[in-house]
């Protein structure tokens, strides 16, 4: 495998104002291995409790993901359950249940160490940084976080930030993090804390990334009826590692396709609830909208 | 003169995180007239008190703009009063003296009257409408509001909007008019109310352009150090309209590059207090900075 994506494999209950689900498919881990798995072999390591539905995962092993690392704990699966309202830029939390993912301790097999390319969805940093340790040599690690490290345990975030490639924050993270509200100062602390690359994702807004001395940004492709914004940053960050890991390496170009490739896995996970978009997706339909965001963003008309 | 402005010039008492300042130039004439005198010939049409510093303005008029329009009325001229906090994106309003603001009736010579393109600022669409009536076949007809007249006076703002070309609003005001969160249905809804092209400008996360059956969206250009955005929409519009005219006509080509005028003129004017960086600003500026946002959304790396 050449991604190893590790993070949280979660039930969701979700609320939003074109419907609602519960008990759907969620989790970092879930929705980065789908969006990189139309690019790459990616292998997932996380945990579920035993009233996770396994089969509903099957399009992912169809898909060529690894599930080797996912481990089946005595439990219940992490369940978090949230709704959004209005221009649903933000998520409001109503429960969250850590179950399983409270003793989760991500187990890296022999063909996870090898990959060359590391995604470390939002967990503990302390976790995160036991996964970089493991992995030898990679080519480039990839790391999302949320406010409530920020917070909560900012030292720990900062030791494993330093190890870390191409950072994914959102702007009110990026701003937390730094203390500056202006985002290209925010960038330039982020980055003096060791990411030589900075993704700031701002959900309907697009995405900036900050790499070398240019600064590259992306709008959100228009969607016209976002079902469910839930899981659209991870599916960002699987399409942006998972096409980076299918290069092989990291330079300019490459990165700014990612970018796209990152909108492009989000814009179409929010169209429908939960993953149902992603299962459905096809490598066509991934292309057609690579050549319309071009059009989307061309100073030459279409 | 080739593009005729109507609205506010205004005295502003504007605080930010940066500093403050007391009775600068403000309106959303000034602003746009500035912007769009580096582009075409520009004819201002607005109102001020007896107390209006009027050598202040010389710039204008040593940038070719027709003050012919400016009427000098007994009593003070319109103050607007805010501020500005964290991430900048939202004025706090303190306080809105009307003054000789309240009894503005525009007055159009013969020469803006056969003006081929005319921007309407956010003023009474009662009064954008008699303008409009005034000016005999313009090109294109681009119009500002604001929330206000939106709740106020909608259905006078309906009528006035029917006849407009180019309609800008923020996200918030296309939601308001609209009624719809999602902003390309607001963006659809807002059209078939008559402009052909829709410009919906979101700050410091860019502008869309809603024209024929195309999207093009354009980040705002990143400015590490954003001293005051009062006027940055206005100077968008300036930018906008000033190419489009100097153009003497609309097409796609042009409409993009049009944003793209747009969003550098805003930018600049953020960069210092009220009009400031417009007042020192050259072409030879705006053209790098034009090759700089190039890059910023190139798909190639720089």
């Amino acid at each position: 495998m050449s991604l190893v994506v590790v993070g949280s494999v979660a039930l969701d209950d979700v609320r939003t104002p074109h419907g609602q689900r519960r008990g759907a498919l969620g989790g970092s881990a879930l929705y980065c291995s789908a969006a990189a798995s139309f690019f790459t072999r990616v292998g997932l390591v996380g945990v579920v409790g035993r009233d996770f539905p396994r089969a509903d995962i099957g399009f992912l092993a169809r898909r060529g993901v690894n599930l080797s690392g996912l481990e089946v704990a005595d439990g219940k699966t992490f369940r978090w359950s949230g709704s959004y309202r209005g221009d649903m830029n933000q998520a409001v939390t109503h429960a969250t249940e850590l179950n399983v993912f409270q003793g989760f301790c991500p187990r890296l097999g022999a063909g996870h160490c090898r990959a060359p390319f590391l995604f470390l969805g939002n967990i503990d940093p302390v976790l995160q940084r036991d996964v970089i340790a493991k992995v030898r040599n990679p080519v480039a690690v990839g790391c999302d976080t949320m406010n409530f490290w920020i917070t909560g345990k900012r030292a720990e975030l900062l030791r494993t930030i330093r190890m870390v490639d191409i950072m994914f924050l959102n702007d009110a993270e990026a701003r937390m993090l730094s203390g500056e509200s202006n985002l290209v100062r925010a960038a330039r602390a982020v980055r003096a804390m060791g990411p030589k690359v900075l993704v700031i994702k701002k959900g309907e807004h697009g995405a900036m990334l900050f790499a070398g001395r240019s600064v590259f940004c992306v709008p959100a492709f228009p969607v016209e009826r976002v079902a469910d914004p839930t899981g659209a940053g991870d599916s960002f960050a699987g399409g942006f590692m998972g096409y980076l890991a299918s290069r092989g390496g990291i330079d300019g170009a490459g990165l700014r396709r990612a970018m796209v490739y990152g909108s492009v896995m989000a814009s179409f996970n929010v169209e429908k609830f939960s993953m149902d978009r992603l299962k459905t997706l096809t490598r066509p339909e991934i292309a057609r909208r690579f050549g319309a965001f071009r059009k989307l963003c061309s100073l030459s008309a279409p």
